[in-house]
């Protein structure tokens, strides 16, 4: 089997995209023990929140007093998601280290999700990233639905390389692939990895896998064997999509970590620890869900074999 | 990425390795409705029943009755699970097309799971294959924990080895290697498929996979990427292990015909048919169960905009 980085980075994102979704609003003591949690499992980079319009998203209202309380530890980047210029000032006010900006690769997502055209985006995002410069702060761009739409269906392959194209020439320190409402496959994610790789040459890519028909995992391999080596990923697979009925979260970061740990490749995460935190997510999103890895564990946490088989077979 | 064969073949395991662990006995008519829809949706392979002692699984008492009454349908192979030579005779009693022997890779699970040492089950299955081929009928053998056992964790690749190269001397048809509770992992997949077809050229391999850990589809890719192009899965996922707490189904066939035909590859099978009768699953084994793609649905089941987008940017 074709394989990719021997060591990959893992952005965990439950505390932004899987909070932002919640319904019952998360008290900022509870997202900031959340944040230190997660600190200290070793991821690459958190996304502690979303500098958005508190109107726009309740739920992540205290942006900069969960920026200003976490617990910054060493080698962990704490990034934010920024929709525009007075959000990329409040981020920077409260010292978030990397910004990560958002705009559709389609035209209706984008006018849904952000309320502007693609048009009116780009520019948009070429003034933050050009002001984000200016004030020394490295951004990220992440190009939703660029696997899918849930409402134009297939999106044009060169849509994305020309806004991928455009954003890197404007200062994007990473391109992030978004398969926002789980349509990417295996073949595809593949494809348009590499044709973004080409025309982004030196731009990191991440990959945003959803789980909403099974195909997360296939999908993170898929990119990885083209040179992938980030991925963003939600504890408990925490996030959604409002626009798209039934779709499930992002890919479980308990279970990515676990399929790359499997395979020897270092995700830097310390994934009992991780589980530890999984344990504690219906407490703090205050509902019920199940988490596969939780009920199943490690591959390797192997069971007792029943009591008869000595009785009938001696000792092992 | 690398690809594999161009068509696949999908057998549906539902009815049996799905219905075999379900509390709530289906009644003979409701499987026998539930095996005939499932003849209508293009399947390669239906595996019916089991032909075990009705005493080890209740669930399958009504084997013959259920493999007499189903509507044959040309194209679809009709198989059933045989584990000595008295299922044998039953099996060829009622016209059985094909017969899928079963034992583990493990020494633990093959002693817990069919109460005999590995060396017992191989002279059984030996004895099993010398009868089936004098009636003329294929017979596949299935190797569980071929990927990991949940008693003793890894399991030595010269043990399967060693048993696909004997079996298949002994007449095997076909070689089934399976993820009993799901611990395989792609780059593991994609090993062992590899070094098993190498020890056994021109018998067809099949990978038998379950999602306990999220792997499935990855691990379909990983074995499909290596050449191999028969699936077992069963619709909704239905299916587990009564040895591993926690433990999820069988790979969705839904979830699998749909990650393959997105990618181009012919499965033969009727998705939307399908799906209609993953709906009705529910009902056919009394319990709730979600399952992802009913919720989601095709990735290009697009969904209407915002009724808002028209009035704020004009007709699209």
């Amino acid at each position: 089997m074709n394989t990719g980085a021997s060591r990959i980075e893992v952005n965990e994102v439950g505390p932004r995209d899987g909070l932002q979704i919640e319904k019952a609003f998360v008290p900022t003591d509870q997202k900031v023990a959340f944040v230190d949690g997660l600190s200290a499992c070793g991821y690459a980079r958190i996304e502690v929140t979303s500098f958005t319009s508190p109107k726009a998203i309740p739920a992540l209202a205290d942006a900069q007093e969960v920026m200003r309380r976490i617990q910054r530890r060493p080698g962990v980047v704490y990034t934010a998601l920024v929709p525009n210029i007075r959000g990329l000032e409040r981020a920077l006010e409260v010292g978030t280290d990397e910004l990560n900006l958002v705009m559709s690769s389609s035209e209706t997502h984008n006018r849904a999700n952000l309320r502007m055209t693609r048009d009116q985006s780009l520019a948009e995002l070429i003034n933050i990233l050009q002001a984000a410069q200016g004030a020394g702060v490295p951004c990220n761009v992440s190009l939703s639905t660029a696997f899918g739409c849930p409402f134009d269906g297939d999106v044009p392959v060169g849509d994305v390389l020309r806004l991928a194209g455009s954003l890197a020439e404007a200062g994007a320190a990473g391109i992030t692939l978004c398969d926002t409402t789980g349509m990417a496959y295996p073949t595809q994610v593949a494809d348009l990895c590499e044709q973004v790789a080409r025309a982004v040459p030196g731009i990191p890519l991440t990959a945003h896998l959803h789980n909403t028909r099974g195909m997360a995992l296939a999908n993170a391999i898929a990119a990885w064997q083209t040179g992938v080596a980030r991925f963003d990923a939600a504890a408990g697979g925490l996030g959604g999509c409002p626009f798209a009925p039934g779709a499930s979260g992002n890919v479980n970061t308990e279970e990515l970590v676990h399929m790359f740990q499997c395979m020897g490749i270092e995700t830097g995460v310390d994934l009992p620890a991780l589980l530890a935190i999984v344990r504690g997510l219906p407490q703090l999103v205050q509902r019920e869900f199940s988490t596969p890895m939780l009920a199943a564990g490690h591959r390797l946490a192997t069971h007792a074999p029943p009591a008869w088989l000595a009785e009938r077979f001696g000792p092992a």
